[in-house]
């Protein structure tokens, strides 16, 4: 049975993992016959956004921690991420990968990546196992692998920050996933686009095929 | 177009909702052709738990606030339900239903509703129109409306429960939905069951679609 590592960014589209592209993606993996473990980066959130007013609070809460709620407790510090174990890594989107798993939520193109998450993605890679990334996830892989094909929906904006990091942005919708065949990278745009939650599992679903056929 | 109201108790398996059965329950209404809208009272949580170690913490967060990060900030308070404006009412489960929409967790059979989570079920009820309730959710229609048919899967304890408050319990595996008929009331039992994600997929699915062929 193939297994994937997931990389969530906390609990919630505004501050951390979406919830509904984490748990469609969980889904997906177990609906085509995979498995899955869960991780993430155990340090503080950037910030904690209240979802119902959009502001952000006082509070500090942590990235793992959060992630947990997701996963019902079974997760694993990023740290303890072996790609040796997995025969692909997913990152499901939300404002918490631009925020806690990187900086571009505030920087662009001028973006860093979370070292831990870099460790991750560069061991993945260098063993040659396909990593994919859902809505605004991709931009993580366009500051790392520079000249990589992918997709963040249909958003100008977005699209011309990895153009300046050096990948090659395709314009896409709902359920559509752009392979990069030479870095093994799958992409699908997800929330990225003003989708519904049909749109979301059918993205969820595509790109999980997508991986799979590529390591048969 | 059937419209659903989906009454979430916050965000996490511990504390709050169950987020793969809140999610996959928005998914399957919206798959079966159906829509939704998502509603919270709006009142502190019983307690926050941390995901990862399972012990409490001494943090205070709301019911309202924290269900928002499922329903991506498109949330009602409870007060504002009208059943007028809905077809069927939807309660996913979670130990947040348990603990924050009656007190169960703590009182067992002698458990009480939340005032606002029960003038909301009465007033679905009144209205001739059905409740679903997944996993945990069963013990509030049992306390509200007595002698019901309802499952909450195997537990023993769970079930005579149930049974001292005036129902019938029906022992249930995965995907099962137990209808009563004369109360209009519908139960399936989830993670109440040492369940996988499928599993919940296709339970929310089940109950959505028996809902749904009831108002045929």
């Amino acid at each position: 049975m193939k297994k994937f590592a997931v990389v969530l960014a906390g609990c919630g589209v505004y501050d951390g993992a979406e919830i509904h592209e984490a748990t469609l993606s969980l889904w997906a993996i177990m609906k085509h016959g995979a498995e899955y473990e869960v991780f993430a980066p155990d340090k503080p959130q950037m910030h904690v956004v209240n979802h119902l007013t959009g502001q952000v609070s006082g509070e500090t809460r942590n990235v793992l921690v959060e992630s947990a709620r997701i996963a019902r407790g079974r997760i694993r510090p990023l740290e303890d991420y072996d790609p040796a174990g997995f025969d692909a890594l997913l990152m499901p989107g939300g404002f918490g990968v631009a925020k806690n798993l990187c900086d571009f939520a505030v920087k662009g193109d001028a973006m860093s990546v979370d070292p831990q998450v870099e460790r991750a993605l560069r061991a993945t890679a260098a063993a040659g196992k396909p990593i994919g990334a859902l809505c605004i996830a991709p931009v993580i892989l366009s500051r790392l692998f520079g000249e990589v094909r992918l997709t963040l929906g249909q958003d100008p904006g977005a699209a011309s920050a990895v153009e300046r990091m050096g990948s090659r942005h395709v314009m896409t919708t709902h359920g559509d996933v752009v392979t990069d065949e030479r870095h093994k990278i799958f992409t699908t745009p997800c929330y990225m686009l003003d989708a519904n939650i049909l749109q979301i599992a059918e993205g969820a679903e595509n790109i999980v095929k997508a991986i799979l056929a590529s390591l048969r």
